[in-house]
């Protein structure tokens, strides 16, 4: 119950102005809650694998808020560290290639400590075009100098890591969350190497998709563990959890231990979904084990198929889509009003998939972005693909 | 297992040094992780009302996780919102006094929210030097223009807000952190008042242990749900589990939503957080009724009166602290290294402190810091004060 009544003079009367351009823009955004029990198929989430509800990482998350409590209490450098944390970190090390691996309470919160902690007045960040808003994030708050290069461009990387004299630090999606396009890694990391620079790779959107048993972009790209590779990972997407982890040399990690404001100001990731994450990394490690037995099928290789197949009689049907490289199908709409028309056509329908319109798309151009998840059937298949052409706006094929 | 082996020229050598200096300056943070059951006496957690272990808390977590899945599997603006999120913000705003919330995955990404969508380029925010991080990186992050006063400093508030022609905003920590003393809020609020001035507030240490039952401290001043007041919360300290708030009048609120970064790009916080939250925060709101019959003690009472015993028998002992204005008790070290040796002769006794090193302390002033939990018995906090005492290093009396 409020305290207070309203006052005349509203020093938020400035929101209602930026409400009224929002609705006139038609880019209002509102928050819809959803049951327990959807009845909605989801072509939404982030949820790859389909392992948010899987019977093992629901029991990995009671399991841990029964043993360890509900809360990891404080900061990771005060009570917030508990061996289960460390178990995570070494597990998910392992499992990526790497050395050594921090998590922290969210990918957004690792981009931001990767990004600020390996980078000070003197060094120049170098940032594809389009990276996700917590790299753009934690290149705005390090005090480093920025030169963000066009989407996907080795050459312009090349150049722009070649003017500087001091450090330097190339930072790239491995997927880019738009389109679902994988980053040129091969050509950056070699761009890395000639010039001496770091490379830093947000890979959440290709953990548990790409490379082998779902290794991730790195691993698939033969850049796990390499000297100079520094990774970002969420657990919150394939591992169908919460938060997020930097993967890379172990001083690097303990640099991060030591200056990282986003870990070090923060309390401690949930025990609730430091189980849930390694119980889905688990179960991904021993997954292709049992399949090589024909018992399981191998989700990273499913997801993947999955998107190909979405794609494939997609844009069969004349529907303009990006190529997946992961688990991302991304469909051309005609406008951000369409867009939004036709993902809520899809939703009367039975099917929820994403709607991406400006400013959330650097291009401007609106999209419906469906994830391939590694447990959809046929016939979810069949059904997802039989609504969205049913429900395309005029004009969807010429876009 | 890592695929490559160690390169000699190493883009990372600049980390050695780094490494070094910390040595040198003894200021190396390494993690120590906690088994499940700990043998320590915790008088270094956050957990005030030692809420994380509640079995109604664990059960608000479990449950969560059993009906809602592992994780939010999205942004909250695709699928990451569950019925679940809108009760704990319903509950959160009525309990506190506000008109409406938000949660997010974390404190640090409330503040980062709550300082850059409130804010742009026209707009002066005035800081109080004691701010947390997550403050002073939102005013990093934020294109406004950034004046950061003196610590608890209302004229200086008044002085900078009058400065401004177009709009502005004072923002400041509730409790702050390292020595637990309140921020002058009724003279922070009157200068906003008088100034057409936005007043955001940190209350992570006030909820749960100052005003009514817990409600904070906004609402022990008579602000909550005041117009142009907003407050940011962690769900991670009294509460027992994981993430943030802000909490406002609706609007701000739908701005958030529309606006707020680190909300729209973050997956939605894990579902056992916030059903672990919303355990809580009914057993705060229901335990007074019961202790007005005799049965319970009201923790947020007990967390400070806890404070206050401590404070008064270190300091009676010639011991110098801050008065604790909430549920920190914060007691100075003569150097670095004597309060690091302190803590471990405290560990190695069997009890928990925190231990608060520059660059952690804004002053270079090293301190114990005490957190005082509702739930230490009698025989609990005669056994931390002993501790305490009988490992004080020399020149702790006078400094």
């Amino acid at each position: 119950m409020s305290q207070h009544s309203p006052e005349p003079d509203d020093v938020f009367a400035w929101i209602d102005d930026a409400e009224r351009a929002r609705e006139q823009a038609g880019l209002v955004r509102t928050l819809r809650p959803r049951p327990a029990a959807s009845p909605l198929l989801d072509l939404a989430s982030n949820d790859y694998l389909g392992l948010s509800r899987h019977p093992e990482t629901v029991r990995g998350a009671r399991e841990a808020a029964e043993r360890w409590g509900a809360g990891a209490t404080g900061s990771r450098l005060v009570t917030g560290t508990t061996e289960l944390h460390a178990e995570l970190e070494r597990e998910l090390a392992a499992f990526c290639g790497f050395e050594a691996a921090l998590v922290l309470s969210s990918g957004y919160a690792a981009n931001l400590a990767a990004v600020t902690a390996l980078s000070d007045r003197g060094t120049l960040v170098v940032s594809d075009a389009g990276n996700h808003a917590s790299i753009v994030d934690g290149c705005r708050l390090s005090r480093a100098g920025i030169e963000v290069i066009p989407h996907s461009d080795p050459e312009a990387a090349r150049k722009a890591l070649g003017a500087q004299e001091g450090r330097s630090m190339l930072v790239s999606d491995s997927v880019f969350s738009v389109d679902g396009d994988a980053a040129p890694l091969a050509a950056y990391a070699a761009a890395c190497r000639e010039r001496g620079a770091a490379l830093v790779v947000d890979d959440a959107h290709g953990l548990g998709v790409l490379g082998e048993g779902g290794r991730g972009a790195l691993h698939a790209a033969g850049l796990a563990g390499a000297p100079g590779v520094v990774a970002t990972l969420t657990l919150s997407k394939s591992l169908g959890s919460q938060g997020g982890a930097v993967l890379g040399p172990a001083k690097v990690i303990r640099h991060l231990v030591n200056t990282a404001r986003t870990f070090i100001f923060d309390t401690g990731l949930a025990p609730a979904a430091a189980g849930a994450a390694l119980a889905s990394l688990r179960l991904l490690r021993r997954e292709p084990e049992r399949a090589g037995r024909g018992r399981e099928p191998e989700r990273a290789g499913r997801a993947r198929e999955v998107a190909d197949r979405l794609y494939g009689r997609l844009t069969a049907s004349g529907l303009t889509a990006a190529r997946p490289d992961a688990a991302v199908v991304s469909v051309r709409a005609p406008s951000a009003a369409a867009a939004l028309r036709w993902a809520a056509d899809c939703r009367e329908a039975g099917l929820s998939v994403g709607c991406f319109r400006p400013p959330s798309v650097p291009d401007g151009i609106s999209r419906l972005r469906l994830t391939a998840r590694a447990d959809l059937t046929g016939d979810e298949i069949d059904r997802a693909v039989e609504t969205i052409l049913r429900t395309a706006p005029a004009g969807a094929t010429d876009c």
